[in-house]
């Protein structure tokens, strides 16, 4: 039996210590140690792909499902890709010691607010092994160490990543501890790690609802919240000259991601009862076309008999599958009601041509990203542009919405004087 | 007996709804409601000292310590003082719906980050009644509906005021439930507030180390941490020339507070040994001189015998009285170690001529505020240019050290497309 007290408190102390070097580092050091191991990657895919297949046959021997086993099978274009990630990240703009504010007070004091990094971040995640570089690098730009918990069935894929992570930082002369991976997959392990509130700063739980929702409750470090996504698509009645455009939003908000497993995808379309004659029948036989189970209201239904009747679950309910709900309201303010109160806060859409209606439903819709008449599927770090994205936060503190690197920021007030006395 | 779970779900709901409206409220709405507010204040004067008298009448048979009456207690200047700062929250800049980043994709979606209210905001303090009013209009101009629990000694006197802030909010057109105090004193609705997580977005608690580790321990609400500060001075070896500033700012970081009793009291010195000699033995003097008490490590009771032996226990402790520790160390590196591993990360500061050494440690000191040759005291909001404060966070996510109006908001992505899909 482990202690795994001493463990947790031994990969912490470490991470401290490799932190504190990385506050000190410039841009550059960092952009050079993230070249190193985006070259490291592309020179070492032979070993990645080999710890990959032993996870491979390990999962299939276990009998995991085809799709998830998929999730976790590296090929050379994948790990390119993840290359190509990494070097992305090394492009960047630093994100640290920009002087977010600066002034001098009546009695002279010189008052600067600058960006510093958050310290050491603890990372969970699921078994798509690409995500072990991208949070590294992340990471390694923002000046933070990071603490890394794969899950189970990449833990070989993982263990060779974070092998050749280590070789490129001890290249560039960085405490390889400024990236560690937790080798053990024992359970046990957790609770310790979230009571190490000293030695980590935030922890970011990617993964499912439960096991968020454990971690936030396990938890004495600060959160930062990844849930999922009941993302809704509203219909207004200004749609009459973009009738095409509201088609094709609606299937590619469902049904562009395989399967619809994605926070992303649209999980409910709202009709304004005078768009919903016109529209309604032929976005749900494009869905319908698509695969797509289609659910329900009375008024719907009434209007496209194939739909399932929904249940009142269905509106709070988030499917991550190829189904939807469908609701007719009598108005935008019913719209913004039914999304503020059954919605998750993470992405919105309205679909109009009418100006006061978009600005009505952006300033009221209280989500994390609220999208006018594109996909709710853009709704990802990549696609706003912040290189990688650690996570989609629907918290509301500290960063909302996709994160990338100057999310994993907080500042310093730092304030210079000349002897002033208060 | 009351069925709390029904009182606390009614005030949050009432606070969810008053956000929504206080959301779409533009910056002259908010300013004009807090200026009917101030005007009030002024007007109803009378009313807040009566109710003011009973709390004072009560406490002091209740035989409250006079310090303690002393900070409850208002006269006709301290209201003034309440009205004044209401004003200059008024006059401040608004803090919503700024656009902190824009910018076109190459597909043509244009991103928007919009500056926007958190939402409902829980208030735990203690009993200084000003603190009231200073926080309902700091979440009023931060568009952030307020729900309030004061200190049960002042209750008479908060409702006082929260009746004259429902009249001002009246007067503009506002939902008074935008400034809730619960007027309920008994401690069992704590939990059922913390756990109110779908209507509250953030709990400030502001008070005791214990009453803040109690409401992170039960709520499921994020937290803004407001521990206190076990602050540092480090007296470096290049000080030769400015001898006298050194010690007017050990003398005032640790007396200008009456009895040492606020965070941001300097609780330790730290001397470089190449300066002790020239300047410990004055610096204890002065301090002696003012009533404090001073416990030393060996080689500063060598230079200083009338210092009390420190122990172990002294470096991390926040003595909020007026007793001070001092160390001897021999390095840079050494205080910065120190003030890493024994500080509150609150507030530390280094008096030094040298520009190499103050460097260091702005960089390396991992404090919410770094201060060079000033005192510890001017963390503060106010002292910042913030106008009121709602606290010092000591945490690093969201917010970090003094938190003004700004602080209370967080962003939404604005996306708008013509169309795009992924």
């Amino acid at each position: 039996m482990h202690d795994w007290q001493q463990y947790v408190l031994t990969l912490g102390q470490a991470a401290r210590n490799a932190s504190r070097q990385l506050a000190a580092l410039d841009g550059a050091a960092k952009t050079r140690a993230l070249q190193f191991i985006a070259g490291r990657i592309r020179q070492d895919a032979a070993a990645i792909l080999q710890a990959n297949a032993r996870d491979i046959a390990a999962a299939a021997a276990a009998g995991l499902a085809p799709a998830l086993i998929e999730r976790l099978r590296l090929n050379l274009q994948r790990i390119n890709c993840m290359a190509d990630g990494v070097e992305q990240i090394a492009g960047q703009a630093d994100p640290l010691g920009r002087i977010i504010e600066g002034y001098v007070r009546p009695n002279g004091l010189r008052i600067q607010k600058v960006r510093v990094p958050l310290g050491v971040v603890c990372f969970f995640y699921e078994s798509r092994p690409n995500v072990t570089s991208d949070a590294a690098a992340l990471c390694l730009k923002s000046g933070n160490a990071i603490i890394l918990r794969g899950g189970k069935e990449a833990i070989n894929s993982n263990q060779a990543i974070a092998a050749i992570i280590a070789g490129g930082l001890t290249e560039a002369g960085i405490d390889p501890a400024a990236v560690q991976l937790i080798e053990h997959t024992d359970r046990a392990i957790v609770p310790y790690l979230l009571k190490l509130d000293s030695y980590i700063d935030l922890v970011i739980p990617r993964g499912g609802q439960s096991l968020i929702r454990a971690v936030v409750k396990e938890s004495t470090i600060p959160v930062l919240k990844h849930y999922a996504g009941n993302c809704h698509l509203y219909v207004d009645t200004a749609t009459n000259t973009i009738e095409d455009k509201v088609r094709a939003i609606c299937l590619n908000a469902k049904t562009s991601y395989p399967g619809g497993a994605v926070c992303n995808a649209a999980e409910k379309i709202l009709f304004h009862k005078d768009a919903a004659g016109r529209l309604l029948a032929r976005v749900c036989a494009d869905l319908a076309a698509a695969g797509v189970e289609i659910r329900g209201d009375q008024r719907t239904r009434e209007l496209y008999p194939q739909a399932r009747p929904a249940v009142d679950a269905d509106w709070d309910t988030e499917y991550l599958a190829l189904i939807i709900a469908i609701k007719i309201v009598d108005s935008l303010e019913e719209a913004i009601e039914h999304i503020n109160t059954h919605g998750s806060h993470h992405t919105d859409a309205i679909l109009s041509t009418s100006a006061p209606a978009i600005d009505a439903f952006v300033k009221a819709v209280d989500s994390a990203s609220v999208m006018v008449n594109t996909s709710t599927r853009f709704a990802d770090g990549g696609e706003y542009g912040l290189g990688a994205e650690i996570g989609i936060s629907t918290d509301k503190m500290h960063a909302r919405g996709p994160m990338g690197a100057a999310d994993l920021t907080t500042y310093k007030w730092v304030v210079t004087g000349d002897g002033q006395v208060r």
